[in-house]
């Protein structure tokens, strides 16, 4: 993942998709029935945050190697380096795991 | 619970379904019609809170431990070292038992 | 009532909801068409309040013991110490009756 | 409408609705179309005021005893005292007569 | 126009449609799509002005006897001294002509 | 297009709609599929500007005899001077030409 | 791209797409379902950005020349000096890729 090239915006998080037959550190196993589409997810890049109503911005709470569970239905695909990620923003990062 | 591994992010809280046959210490016993989904459980995780305008993090008003009902159809179904766990805001939940 | 354990978050309030036949004493009686499910009520537990723009919690308008009308489907329904209550926030209040 | 027992609570007012054959006094005649539900009425009761973003109360407009024009289909119907009456927010008040 | 005991609430203006008929000052002319309902008026009365965020009225921009433009389908109709007017909101008016 | 009349209101401009087959001087041609209602066009007349949250008034960003492109459905047509025009809020309009 | 002559307002960008036949130096590619229609260009012009709450304008992250991502379905299809280009919002835009 040392060669990623792409730098999100604002609150945008980019996440590699984990196979559900993949054991995660914190042992969660996604319910059956959302077996097909886990979700489960390691960050790979983290954009550096959004602007507050100041303009200052605030950076994001999860950092890239973060274990994450996010909504099942989040976020919008692309390959990177051959690798299928996803892109969304953080509020549909529900949280870390480990 | 002790070993769980999971963060919440934000104002998301971890809730652990209470059955309706167990007895709750505050008495309450969900209605008829909603007894095969019964929306009361035990905080099991908290996150460090949302942040206001000024993006200061604003603490949440619930703890690990505490009994609480929340919407009967709130948050994301997820599996923890073996036990079926919600993910929620805090927002869902209505209050604190006892 | 006065055993009541549960503690409503935010800006929550629970009501006991008051049957129709029963005399109110500001002398309300609800219309014809709303007789089967009277949207007057009792409040037994009052939230804290919701917290404003900069976090600080406001306090209710209403108070323990208020005889309130409000909205006939507002509220999520439970059972406490074996009485029927609704779970609603204060918005769904109109106004006190008396 | 002395003894009128309900304090709305916020920004609500009560109404009660002047029934279209009788005359105001400035001379207000609803159109046809509206005739059988003339949006008119008279204010019995005004609450404090909603909170501004700073907490503080705004005191609403309206005066108990003003004539107002309001949305037909605007308010919730209550019978007080054996007269029908409507809680209403001050935003659906479109304008004072007189 | 001059009896006109009619006194808008907030930000609401009073206007009288102008037929397209008649000739208007600047020469606005309504397309012919319009023709059976232009949007053309004047304005007989202005309320107060809204609230900004922190409590402050703020004076409306358009002032009796303006004419003016506004959306086809806005406003609320009304009867006032046998002449047929518009209740509406400022927003809804596009700009004054002449 | 000197005795225009029509003063906007807020942060509305008046566009005055450039037929497809004119020759634009920052060479823009619109699309094939967007041939029959191209959406470019002169600024005739704008308004002071819209207040922001303290009631100041914001000046626009474009200024009368600027060419713009904007959303093919944007604004509302009237007929000034003869001349067919479209009212329409600043933020309908996407940038300027030239 | 250096004698284009349009100058997007406030944050929105003009984006000229990149086929996806064309390889990428960030060596993305974007997934087989969205072959026909790739969320990939290069900025070709910028606004000076959106005003926050204080009126003040908040220059954008993005600059001419930033290879990036965007939704499948942003922004608005135009033709300058010849060439396909699409003016989006910056916050379509989700990353800068290389």
């Amino acid at each position: 993942m040392a060669n990623t090239k792409f730098r999100p915006l604002h609150d945008r998080v980019v996440v590699r998709r984990v196979e559900s037959e993949e054991k995660t550190k914190g042992g969660i196993i996604i319910p059956d029935t959302a077996k097909e589409k886990p979700a489960e997810g390691e960050v790979v890049a983290v954009g550096p945050g959004a602007r507050d109503e100041h303009g200052k911005v605030v950076a994001l709470d999860v950092k890239v190697g973060d274990r994450v569970l996010f909504g099942k239905w989040s976020g919008t695909e692309v390959k990177l380096d051959g690798v299928d990620l996803l892109i969304m923003k953080e509020a549909d990062i529900m949280g870390v795991i480990g």
